[in-house]
């Protein structure tokens, strides 16, 4: 089993019966969202899921997972993410995979949220990814404008066939190659109050857990030292 | 001549030739695009028009205003829109109409806006008028939850179908009845902040120069004392 399926079931031995589930995008997300239909196989483990993606959405389907929708006062128990870099404190970087307003919606709406690499995603300071920033697609130029006094090489991402990506949402993306973030929350507090801006792919003092998997079969479990930010 | 008709024909004494305009959303703004558009018929007036809604852009058509999309390195010269509410500061709710995004977006990218409203508009402490705010449709309700500590009257805006409204660029909207907005810069980052908002009905520091149109035929301009915020 490779580093991100073993982390994977690691991080579904804390799904309980009866829990609603954020179900996070993404190849680790997709280990996971794998073992919790193995889970109500092999078991009938009963849950219910809210997937961040229509991606997720129809991966959960497949391995019949009830799914759920973010409405009402529906309470999520327990989310079950990914991430494309995780820092020594566990703040992220996440959007690489295109789902990180609803990512950060339903992370925003759970009592716990835990996350799950393999060891190629760990560094002591983030940026060295491209951080993405979901926009709106009217006036995105004038925007991307605002953003290249924070980051000058900021790029539209395309889709397969050259066209602008679309999330789920309708929005675009601009990734922002930062190269070192100093200072995550502050970053995130000055992209998000851009007009134009929707989200931003920081996630800082969510991850209430963090699992790592290790190529050589190791698994490390970590809770954030200080309080969330 | 009613008060909003004579303050935009006011307003449109302010555009030169080769101007690219900003083209505002409502009542008022729209009486302005008209003017606009009398101009170009009877002076052979030459600019281009941004409009901020699909309304307006069917308007600024019909008379005749070439259009031009927010793009590439644009720079907008001057805008020229409406206001739900404005303050003796000359901060703005905007939104009334549901274009706040859009209207924002190009007010960001427009060297001088110009706001036009008659005298039922002025008020010395914003927040009578519902503040619109803009929040991505999925899980709207948590989005709303979160608005709930601020406004716990909070209530989700409704097409005349009774359907939930939906903006041009397909968002919700959230009308929140503040009462009395004490301090608009720290509520628009207050809730430009949470996660699902896209933006805020709050324009702070943005208004180059106020028109105001009474119905007694006077119309009074106004820039503002202070530094913009």
């Amino acid at each position: 089993m490779n580093a991100k399926a073993a982390a994977a079931r690691r991080a579904v031995t804390y799904v309980q019966n009866g829990m609603i589930l954020g179900l996070g995008t993404g190849s680790t997300a997709a280990c996971a969202i794998e073992a919790i239909g193995e889970r109500i196989r092999q078991e009938g483990l009963r849950v219910q899921g809210v997937p961040t993606s229509a991606r997720s959405e129809e991966l959960a389907r497949q391995w019949n997972i009830p799914i759920r929708s973010l409405s009402g006062s529906l309470e999520i128990d327990l989310t079950i993410d990914g991430a494309d870099e995780v820092d020594t404190a566990l703040n992220l970087i996440k959007g690489g995979g295109g789902a990180l307003v609803r990512e950060k919606i339903v992370a925003v709406a759970s009592r716990e949220r835990l996350i799950i690499v393999d060891e190629s995603k760990q560094t002591p300071v983030l940026g060295a990814f491209p951080l993405p920033v979901a926009v709106i697609p009217f006036g995105w130029e004038s925007t991307q404008r605002q953003l290249q006094a924070l980051c000058p090489d900021v790029r539209l991402r395309a889709a397969s066939d050259g066209s602008p990506y679309r999330t789920d949402d309708g929005l675009y993306l601009l990734d922002l190659p930062m190269g070192r973030i100093e200072d995550p929350a502050a970053l995130e507090a000055a992209l998000k109050r851009m007009v134009g801006v929707v989200e931003v792919g920081l996630f800082v003092g969510l991850t209430t857990r963090l699992i790592v998997g290790y190529t050589d079969g190791r698994i490390e479990e970590r809770v954030p030292t200080d309080a969330p930010a």
